[in-house]
């Protein structure tokens, strides 16, 4: 009898291991995170996370080691839209993103036939989740705008920014929190969307000194008239940072969890202007507001941090011109974006353009390279890509176009679900992987 | 008495259970394939697993799907070599790959003083495992050398043909198996080392037909006196396949297992080459070549399948000059590579021109464009660019450079300890977890 009791003890204290053993292998296979923090960094191609890696090896005078990119890189996902051009476009990508459907280069979350098509940040207001927005782009660009709207056209961001304050879920907004630039679209003669919104009950903040002061949500900051500077020109150290970090403290407390989406936005504007040091220094500050999210995933595990692309822009090239050299060191030279650069030189006397490049830049100049400077300082856009070229040849960094290519993007993961993000995927998984999770996480509460 | 026995059965078989899992965990912690399969595509960046991506399902004329490369997508790898430039070229990378250990630009498996680095070949062959080369350049070009020999540079193509016969370990030299091109390294006035080899014991291909007959290892097949021709030109279907399948039929007898090192050498040609068509039949070629590799892994579950590349060729994007769009389709219709049309067009007779390249590359032609070509026909230089630039312009491809990039490169796996390659790595991690994994294989034997 006694033989009995210990094998019966026994075998139950077994399958009680085997059934504990089994739910995690559930929960594994169908993980659902209360939060949801999803990043993208507008045109961040995979040769920005390789650039940034050197750049940061360079700037802290240490071997080369790996970046928090690195130590979260997981997968890499095609971003193709839903036409035959290969190429995406930001809104086409973050509708991808943002629904789990590929549409037309343009689309806001439309489809084909511009019918408005489900977000996740919808899905996630109607389940009783809190939700957020932060980009350093107008609030109203085409990367956030494919999470809070609907419309044919990117362009139409007036319309987006109502769309912001009159789609309701419930009678509310949709996001609880926004965080970015873009006033002049919410502030128009014709309507002052933040006025309308603080009748909500939404704090408001016009400058950083006020956004300190938010206290909870529902809230909104607008920061500047378009989109922030650009964290080369700018004096506040980490705007994307500050902005993450504010936008968890004010998503922490909600019951039902939430899901924020952070743009780096200017990394694809730098990408654009084929500027390396304007696009190192959006990487430096994406890559603190990682920082700040993956921290925030360590002291609340119940958190999923998902951070990808939409498409790689630009073209990026650590090499060009036949050399086999990357100058990552020549960059932190750089202290302006070549667009101020461009405004700086414009008017300088001929004979204090030397002294000023090497003050601005810390590169050498030849006597051709002074002469090219000055033949083109009449005219801005002459001057831009002189100035440019001067930069990109020091650092032989290779540009094949101001455009968008069809570059696969990084998936980085971290936290409750993070293996789902292995290996190759389509955007359109990752969003739809996303959403099923809110969708699980709300069944779960 | 019944319920003590029965107890007791369900008790042993919950244990054995545990057990076994226990057993499996180990495993998966300490895997220990017996044969690994290496393969590299040179200069294969990102950009071409997305390329061929687009490519194939053009060809296909189906919708856009997975291919080979990105079912396998696992990781991905740093490829700086250990000098200050960032940008590794071939050897410096391969030796990397082949012995853990970074070296600089030049470097046949010898370090910062010239002093030998070992080889996983080297240690495979100590460890009693077979081993074996495969490559569609000369077999003695700086990837497969610095699997099998030591020095200061890779250009010294003679003497590191002479070491793949002169080095030896339990007297006998290092590879098995080693099939490509080369011969006029191996078959010389001064030396002929085809003969040595033969009075090892080695059978020998001279030619494809030859190669299908060779029987066992040790062998060898030297297939063209350089390196073999561009897929896209050549007669021979599947080149690349059609070594690693003899490679793989010659190596599975061993006892002890294998190590197999296949390399797509000239996806880096056409690289350089900035010629797109080239490429993507070298990387099909390469696709086939992966499949059969996985195909024996299926057969053989025992195997590691490992996949990457060595750095970026010519700052690959596909969209270029502002235009968002990557032509695909128009590749299928360019049936030879630029060098081979430069030959074909160098002296055709004026008004044949336009309805050759028509026959060529099915591409349109401006009457500014066909001037170009009359006017460059002189100068084969000239006339290599001028057809180079039409056919990138037409499909939208941008190149940043003839030489490397330090972009970062995909990592791919498949079978025993596939897993450990997930996420990102250093080249080195590579290769110091296979020779863990051939050190680990043959401790268990």
């Amino acid at each position: 009898m006694r033989l009995t009791i210990l094998l019966l003890s026994a075998l139950f204290f077994l399958l009680a291991c085997a059934q504990s053993s089994q739910i995690e292998q559930t929960n594994t296979q169908q993980p659902a995170p209360q939060n949801i923090i999803f990043m993208i960094g507008d045109g961040m191609g995979p040769s920005y996370l390789t650039a940034y890696r050197y750049y940061l090896a360079e700037g802290k005078q240490t071997e080369i080691e790996p970046t928090i990119y690195d130590e979260l890189w997981s997968g890499m996902s095609s971003t193709w839209p839903d036409d035959q051009t290969l190429v995406t476009d930001s809104a086409a990508s973050a509708t991808a993103l943002a629904t789990g459907v590929k549409s037309f280069n343009g689309a806001i979350s439309v489809d084909q036939q511009h019918l408005p098509i489900g977000t996740m940040m919808q899905q996630a207001k109607r389940l009783g989740k809190a939700n957020g927005i932060v980009a350093s782009s107008q609030i109203n660009h085409a990367t956030p705008a494919a999470f809070l709207a609907h419309n044919p056209s990117r362009r139409n961001m007036d319309a987006i920014a109502d769309m912001y304050v009159d789609y309701r879920i419930n009678d509310r907004p949709v996001a609880d929190v926004m965080l970015g630039g873009g006033s002049r679209h919410f502030i128009r003669d014709d309507r002052n969307l933040v006025n309308e919104l603080q009748q909500l009950d939404y704090q408001y903040a016009a400058s950083w000194d006020e956004l300190n002061k938010l206290t909870r949500a529902p809230a909104m900051a607008l920061l500047a008239e378009g989109g922030l500077p650009s964290v080369l020109n700018q004096p506040i150290e980490a705007p994307l940072q500050h902005l993450t970090s504010k936008a968890l403290e004010l998503l922490a407390p909600s019951q039902q969890g939430f899901v924020l989406m952070v743009e780096g936005s200017q990394i694809d504007w730098c990408g654009h202007a084929n500027d390396i040091a304007c696009a190192m220094a959006e990487m430096h500050d994406f890559a603190l507001a990682i920082q700040t999210a993956k921290a925030f995933v360590d002291a609340n595990p119940d958190t999923l941090l998902i951070i990808t692309a939409d498409h790689e822009t630009g073209g990026l090239s650590l090499g060009a011109n036949g050399v086999y050299e990357w100058r990552a060191d020549l960059i932190y030279g750089v202290q302006h974006t070549v667009r101020e650069l461009t405004n700086r030189f414009s008017d300088v006397a001929e004979h204090d353009v030397a002294e000023l490049w090497r003050h601005h830049t810390n590169l050498p100049l030849t006597d051709d390279q002074l002469a090219n400077i000055i033949a083109a300082q009449h005219d801005k856009d002459d001057l831009y890509w002189v100035l440019n070229q001067l930069i990109n040849d020091a650092t032989r960094t290779g540009w094949t176009t101001t455009g968008h290519t069809a570059a696969d993007v990084p998936v980085l993961a971290y936290g409750v679900g993070a293996e789902q993000f292995h290996g190759f995927m389509d955007n359109t998984d990752i969003a739809q992987r996303l959403m099923q999770m809110i969708n699980a996480s709300a069944r779960s509460q």
